[in-house]
């Protein structure tokens, strides 16, 4: 059973997080502090320096070597299972695609683990929790990011095949780079080279490494190291907020892609995800606490890097766009709901 | 005596401020991430919502009633004279000017009390230090910067009558707002409506305000209040000296005003300012380490307010930004030189 007193630290780690959003949202559509080009500034601090430094930050601070692996496994057959079923409708169902596979993929599986989770997870069971939720964000910016790269290349690649028969290019040359089949090498060495270019996937690297080393030989980073990344680590939440905020307050409309599609994104995001999870985690033996845990981060809000891979790649990024921006909305009552009903199991 | 230790711990407080304004430095000359109207962007994000929160945060957490008065009007005292000085200088003295007087106030007595001060006392003195240098900066953000806004103004007016005379304005009646003495009470309304434009000033006046009320009834701050507060505050530190690097990326040149003027400020800050300083402690009878720590206090580096106004009232902003620039960059051995000099006293 949750307690009032529960509920209410819940909120309070909860509501801060919003403080910073509609501040982010205020000062474009209200106060018009920012303009377009000036928000893409803040989103690029954000980008590129405030939270690589806290993703770093919370990576470093886990033990590799007490990692619970059973967590991460179950998360991740939890993944692969989703990931089964979507290539089975892509290949054998009338209507099934492959691009809204992709989608689908990321809609009920890649969510906002550090900004939203760790507070929130924090609040809800404490620092065990927060562990392995940063234990999961590793996973998933090294692993399933980069799966959705790989996946997004493999349809540009197939595109450029399609687009090729079409037009019927008379060369001969070239109708024997098409009809061959797509080779899988170049495609993984464009995906891992765009990894490396993106400076969260640096932070999760490097933080897992220091981790390995630190813990295997018990060294300690200097007071002066950890000040260092810590000034601009700790900026991360609120400027990550602000400039979703930002993000929010420049779009047209909050839905942008139809009720239709939203509801669609809000039961694979806060239904199919946490659904899939719960049997995994179940299958694999975890109860309790943990078991709550894997619900709970399942039905974490849209994370932000998906919508910037379906805006890079031209899929679907309307859709994703809403789920980030909806979903971030209503995961407050949607999470707390989760909270008070898991509470009973 | 200092020992190593000591030294250790004031250099790692100091360095990430370093490291941070140096992310900011290259992020414009290096790395070419931001343009100068993105710089703009970050500096506005800094100036309205990081760095009034930072304010605020540390406000609320003086406690009014418990305040070392003492120490306050040894600070307030140390500036008297100076502008007694100062005024004197202007009025009396053959080569004096009265736009000078105002930028040696600046230079002599405004400083980075929270950014820098309070990471730097509380690693040379600890806790105790750090509650009065917050205490110093509401008194320096309601009361010191309010004098100089107001002698900018003064100066502003008095401008204008000279301008109106010389231009010898034919019309009878304008002859007659330029002639008449200039008024004081639409001056003060000027500077006061001034000051409640600047977030900063708000921050300070509210947190004095919510701290007075809080102490007096022990009323605590609800934790959802707090947290929402912090989640901004926490980005202040970082973001105040990205955004110093970003600036100083910006100038043309280190040394905007040349070397001898450059000089004359270096003067000014790390030198009349603190003995001046001294001189007014000691008199009011600080000894140990609250003398020490009203000595460290008046040698921080420029505040970065003091550059604003000047630009704004167009009045030597070339001295103001290289005393910001230079100061901040030799301040660190400069304060650590006197925190050990000091240690022997």
């Amino acid at each position: 059973m949750i307690s009032w007193c529960d509920l209410y630290k819940v909120v309070s780690a909860m509501v801060p997080l919003y403080v910073a959003l509609g501040l982010g949202y205020g000062s474009v559509r209200w106060w018009k502090i920012f303009t377009p080009e000036q928000c893409d500034a803040i989103n690029r601090l954000v980008a590129l320096f405030t939270i690589p430094f806290f993703t770093f930050d919370f990576t470093v601070r886990t033990n590799p070597y007490t990692m619970n692996y059973r967590f991460i496994t179950a998360d991740a057959m939890s993944k692969i299972v989703i990931i089964l079923a979507l290539v089975a409708w892509a290949k054998w169902y009338k209507k099934g695609s492959y691009a809204w596979s992709l989608t689908c993929f990321s809609l009920s599986t890649l969510n906002n683990t550090l900004v939203v989770g760790v507070p929130l997870v924090m609040a809800m069971y404490g620092k065990w929790a927060q562990d392995l939720v940063v234990q999961l964000s590793v996973v998933q910016s090294i692993v399933w990011n980069a799966t959705l790269l790989f996946g997004l290349e493999l349809r540009k690649a197939l595109n450029n095949v399609d687009t090729m028969k079409e037009t019927q290019v008379k060369d001969v040359e070239a109708i024997v780079e098409s009809d061959s089949k797509i080779s899988l090498l170049p495609l993984m060495k464009v995906v891992w080279l765009k990894l490396a270019r993106n400076p969260n996937v640096y932070a999760s690297v490097l933080g897992i490494t220091w981790s390995l080393i630190a813990n295997r030989w018990h060294i300690e980073m200097p007071t002066v190291v950890e000040g260092s990344i810590l000034i601009i680590s700790k900026a991360g939440a609120g400027t990550a907020m602000f400039s979703m905020g930002l993000f929010m307050a420049l779009q047209e409309k909050a839905i942008a892609c139809g009720p239709s599609l939203t509801v669609l994104g809000m039961i694979l995001r806060f239904i199919v995800g946490p659904a899939v999870t719960t049997l995994g985690a179940f299958v694999i033996g975890l109860r309790g606490n943990v078991l709550r845990l894997a619900i709970i981060q399942a039905a974490l809000p849209q994370s932000i890097a998906s919508f910037i891979f379906a805006k890079e790649y031209g899929l679907h990024a309307e859709v994703l766009s809403t789920a980030v921006i909806f979903g971030t909305l209503v995961s407050l009552p949607v999470l707390i709901g989760y909270f008070i009903v898991i509470g009973f199991i």
